[in-house]
């Protein structure tokens, strides 16, 4: 059998799987590959630190310089996440010839058009399966199974984290705090746990999906982003009142031209596939105009379940024996143009507190009315209090009108505040 | 841009399907290609037949010969069903250098090890997403994504005629035979139902899934096979009472080099992802020893999802420029053993008749125990009445023990008669 070299930058968790992948499949790896991989190099900052696998002394190096120069290793594995330096290495290898295969979706978010454009150029591939849902095969079917599709929407929970929180609260009724600590006690949740429970990285993700989905890049920062950190055990109580479940989503659509993009927690409709998607599962949900509905489900991280696709983006570039990239770059072309958030419909559940007087009730309708936001439900509670909640759900309406009717409903002198906000998707 | 010509093998559902996508796609399906995709030939039986989408005259033809001698087509889609002559004229393509896309599950599980290896041999590509499951990339994510892994098992939902009777059946109380001819109303049956609700055309798509999974080829005819004609409404409400739903099940499991393979319906817990699985819906649940769970859910027939893959297929080969084939078959190697069912393992639920005597169901627990069966529940139900029913829940034992029991039991007196044994699947 042939044998490749290949190098690993950063064996962390994803890194740690891989090795173990390589190790345990060892025999399936090189009967699909048919290539015998051998780790020659893993970059390190610290080669003297404990770790969850064995790597020989030898293979271990904390220069760059060692795997870039070293003609023999033809796959480079990045693995140390953020986009510096992991980016410029990305850029190194390829211009070296290396083809590069990627977990990193903070770098593909962001600098994906030039890492795309710079693998197209020197003919080397680019696999970054990994980079969004750990090991569901999304990045796959979204560029190689659902290809005569025109892609219409996107509808993801990507965040396991979060789906954690979530599932913690609305399933043992605990307050986002104490889900929050257990997620951080169990793994799930990093220390400074910013970027997952205010939505960062479903919003890497979602930008990365869109960009393949609808061929053209997009500047992340300009997705719709709001976190789980406002999402009360009252909300939750009050979504299964109306029969609905609350989950991070990230949302594209497209229409028309214009791309929709937010990630936001939604209440959906408790009967649907993503209500049931529970603890860290990852799912994603995709309508094409010729297949119609998908679901993809599974782990979206832990160190097997991304390594399983590190892994699989390595088996794919030897298949082939490590050929010329000639498949055009998905990612480069045009920039999308995103819709203004201010121009998206949903429907909405506004939470109020407000004095128990007469005509509260009615004044604030009339607000909604007065902009043209029309009423589904209205839950009043605790009659008698001097404060009271007051539950609105909208039908369809637009952004801005919603943003207006709150601007007003804040400013009258019966309402206390208003508590909470949450977007209901009947998808 | 450069063109490519194609000729499709029969126009039916599915080939209307790839029609109307190459047509309503166009732009998308050449920017993904690379190629302007000219439909050159379609070959049917009855050139002045009506059809849904209007094929121009001149590309119609009832003869082979016109396609397999122009040496200007390049890929042959092979859409007309059964084995006879579209395994032929899939091998004569091969032989003149065509690649060849198939939607057939009924020839690739009966003939996929020739064909696979006949395209190996002249280094043409044969793809054959749309044979399972159809708009689902199950085979794509089998062969491409989940590489890395070393396949578990597969669970599966993925005959969309049965699924659509049992959700029937448990969601609006109908029985088989009213269910059954409301399918065939909607078009989701045909005419002679055998093929789907004896769950033949489920032990193709299994053999196929299996083949690919564990890298051997299999005699689909070894698979045990059980339809849903049997099921009850009785079966279906005691299911409910236990908490589980009946759905037809394809299930693949690989130990010790030996291969599970049965189609049966069985119970699973009304929690399970697969359980929400509903309608004509298809859902395919795979552990592999890296990614753990992932199921991908979506519609397993209809001319456009399944024309999806198809498309998808042609899309992949024109992509890679219409390169020789050098990836190895994975459907060729060695022949697969077959664990017998009579050594596999599962609980059972097994409905009996009985005169209600004292006693009766003593004796029917002493032969159960007798054989090496544990029971995990027993009802019985209509005291008073001359029979009774009577129902038992095993835990997990060998199929040889229950075998044994249900022959003993229906040597008793006592005993009227043994009236449904359907499988438990705890997944």
């Amino acid at each position: 059998m042939q044998r490749v070299k290949i190098a690993i930058l950063g064996i962390g968790n994803v890194g740690t799987g891989v090795w173990k992948i390589l190790t345990m499949n060892k025999e399936q790896v090189s009967a699909r590959s048919g290539y015998d991989i051998e780790v020659a190099k893993v970059l390190v900052r610290d080669k003297k630190k404990k770790r969850n696998v064995e790597v020989p002394e030898e293979v271990l190096t904390d220069s760059f310089d060692d795997i870039i120069n070293d003609d023999s290793i033809k796959i480079v594995v990045e693995l140390m996440g953020g986009v510096d330096p992991a980016k410029n290495y990305m850029l190194k290898a390829i211009k070296s010839g290396k083809h590069v295969v990627t977990a990193n979706k903070f770098a593909l978010a962001t600098c994906g058009k030039e890492l795309a454009e710079a693998a197209e150029e020197f003919g080397v591939k680019l696999n970054y399966e990994a980079s969004v849902a750990g090991g569901i095969p999304i990045i796959h079917g979204i560029t190689e199974s659902l290809t005569a599709n025109k892609i219409l929407n996107i509808v993801g929970i990507i965040n396991g984290t979060t789906n954690y929180i979530l599932t913690k609260m609305t399933l043992n009724g605990m307050e986002f705090e104490d889900a929050l600590k257990e997620a951080q006690q169990k793994g799930y949740a990093e220390a400074d746990p910013t970027s997952d429970v205010e939505g960062y990285d479903a919003m890497y993700k979602i930008g990365i999906l869109s960009s393949l989905s609808f061929g053209g890049y997009i500047d992340v920062d300009s997705i719709y982003r709001e976190g789980i950190t406002s999402i009360n055990s009252i909300d939750i109580e009050y979504a299964k009142e109306f029969g609905y479940v609350i989950k991070l989503l990230a949302i594209a659509k497209q229409n028309d031209g214009l791309v929709e993009l937010r990630v936001h927690p939604a209440m959906i409709p408790a009967t649907h596939p993503l209500a049931n998607v529970n603890d860290s599962f990852n799912a994603i949900f995709i309508k094409g105009n010729a297949v119609g509905d998908l679901m993809l489900y599974g782990r979206g991280a832990g160190d097997l379940p991304t390594g399983s696709a590190v892994v699989g983006d390595i088996i794919a570039i030897l298949k082939n024996g490590l050929d010329k990239n000639v498949e055009r770059n998905t990612f480069a072309s045009c920039p999308l143009r995103i819709k203004d958030m201010e121009d998206t419909r949903c429907e909405y559940y506004i939470r109020v507190t407000a004095s128990d007087t007469p005509g509260t009730l009615g004044a604030i309708s009339n607000v909604f009315g007065g902009n043209g936001v029309s009423l589904a439900s209205v839950i009043q509670k605790g009659k008698g209090d001097v404060n009271v909640p007051l539950v609105f759900v909208t039908h369809e309406t637009l952004e801005k009108n919603i943003n207006k009717s709150i601007k007003e409903i804040k400013a009258m002198e019966s309402v206390v505040s208003v508590d909470n906000l949450i977007r209901v998707e009947n998808i």
